[in-house]
């Protein structure tokens, strides 16, 4: 499988929300595939209650616990520094901005304070993080990738924007859109495809890969016990999908099952 | 012209950011015509300072000067409370969500504040005046529209969404995207068409029509000089699309010039 081999090449990824749901199983994905990349970096934002990933490290010494909260700026500054100390010249290659929340809130019971605490998680923090590790992503994408070839590639550097459906302004209508009134949570997710948009632009010139991908319903605490996938079956389509993705990738919004979605 | 006839038989409509710019010319394009609404409700946050505005308000008894403040949840709901007594058992016939800022950012100079302040006016401001105003725009809509057909248009009740185009995902690529690295901007008016697109949703069972419009780029304190469009030049078009607008439009994201933009 070539995606196996593509993650093999690549020297570090770092999750953000890695204490569960999908960015604990991306960390467990990576580390327990046979196509472990060198570090995996995983950040959260209280280390100390998060057993499973503890436990997980225990596990795969490959595997590098930080601290992590998305919205604090001082947090974002002392977690770019750690990284740097552990990926040393060789940089980062993969950024993937996975921690999110969902602010449940309709037209009746939405306001402003819930609109700005998802939108500055979601949407302002992938942008935020982006900026802090940016040094550290063109260091990784100097090096030219794992071939040296100079292409846009994970093993190169790139970030990976965990983005929805439901941010989609094109599918919000009809019987989906009646079914998920969410306001906080689908305009963040739009705000998160359009900040992803914009640093593709401003990181191309560096070689720096950027993407946004839709996970599919997911069963973990935000998807809930009805959705149709489990972690593991999102995340490995998923996977399979991010290390393959080339230049024509650059700037898109594609599906766990790797079709492109509309805005 | 059709879209005259139509706002003669708007039976008000509510402007906010009257003070300067676009919102100003729509009051004043609206009085001055030969097909005036029977009350404009210009909204400022200052009316003390809006001096145009106020000379404008002495030559046409039907405008309405009123405080809003669209950050302002407080100044929201009082000036909901005043609209509802100027205008009665009639409701508010149409909405026009102008007010606006451009916090402007680029990669390397945004932050998280500047993020949620241009957020915070532009997009969420916009879904909390239309949640204040819609026993207003309800009780407009139940009288079924000037022929009182209970089909959608402005003369019934509808809410217009001054978006722009730099809030398009899509179009945020190659040249354009170079020109406007805007990310607090950008952001805000992609999360603004996702709030339109979403209302829209649940306006509809109240017979209100609700879509998002681009004015083109125009010479105002925002839009600069160099600019292709006056705002007279701009209004005048925004109002024909605006006036012959019916179920078709609704939910969506129209060119100043009529035609559909991608989201
Ligand atoms: N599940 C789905 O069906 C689905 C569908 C579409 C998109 N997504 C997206 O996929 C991503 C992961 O979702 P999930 O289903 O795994 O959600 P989840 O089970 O609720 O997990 C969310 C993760 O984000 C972390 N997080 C939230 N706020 C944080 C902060 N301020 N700092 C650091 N970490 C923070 C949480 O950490 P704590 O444990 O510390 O709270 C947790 O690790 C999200 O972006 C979500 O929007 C999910
Ligand atoms: N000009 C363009 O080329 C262009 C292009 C695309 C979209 N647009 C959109 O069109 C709309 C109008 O823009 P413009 O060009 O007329 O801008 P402008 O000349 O800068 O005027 C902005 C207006 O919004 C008001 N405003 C800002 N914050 C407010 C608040 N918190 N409460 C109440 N009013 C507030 C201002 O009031 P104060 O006088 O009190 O500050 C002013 O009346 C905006 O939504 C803008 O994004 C403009």
């Amino acid at each position: 499988m070539s995606a196996a081999v593509n993650f093999k090449k690549c020297g570090s990824v770092l999750v953000t929300g890695a204490s569960r749901g999908l960015g604990l199983q991306i960390v467990e994905s990576l580390a327990s595939g046979g196509f472990s990349p060198g570090k995996i970096i995983a950040t959260v934002r209280q280390p100390a209650s998060a057993q499973k990933l503890q436990e997980l490290a225990e596990k795969h010494p490959n595997i590098h616990i930080i601290t992590l909260d998305v919205v604090n700026q001082e947090s974002i500054d002392k977690s770019a520094e750690e990284v740097a100390r552990l990926v040393q010249e060789e940089g980062l290659n993969c950024l993937i901005n996975n921690a999110g929340i969902n602010v449940v809130a309709d037209f009746n019971t939405v306001t402003a304070e819930k609109m700005i605490e998802n939108f500055h998680t979601n949407a302002v923090a992938p942008l935020m993080i982006t900026k802090a590790f940016l040094p550290l992503l063109k260091q990784a994408a100097s090096r030219g990738g794992a071939g040296g070839s100079g292409s846009m590639s994970i093993q190169r550097a790139a970030v990976i924007n965990m983005t929805s459906l439901l941010g989609s302004v094109e599918l919000a209508w009809g019987e989906r859109a009646n079914n998920f009134k969410w306001y906080p949570y689908r305009t963040s997710k739009s705000a998160l495809n359009m900040v992803s948009r914009c640093m593709a632009v401003d990181l191309e010139p560096d070689g720096i890969l950027c993407m946004a991908i839709h996970p599919g319903w997911v069963r973990t605490d935000m998807g809930g016990s009805q959705a149709p996938l489990s972690p593991k079956e999102s995340v490995s389509a998923m996977l399979s999908v991010i290390a393959a993705l080339t230049e024509k990738d650059h700037g898109s919004f594609l599906n766990f099952t790797g079709e492109a979605l509309p805005w």
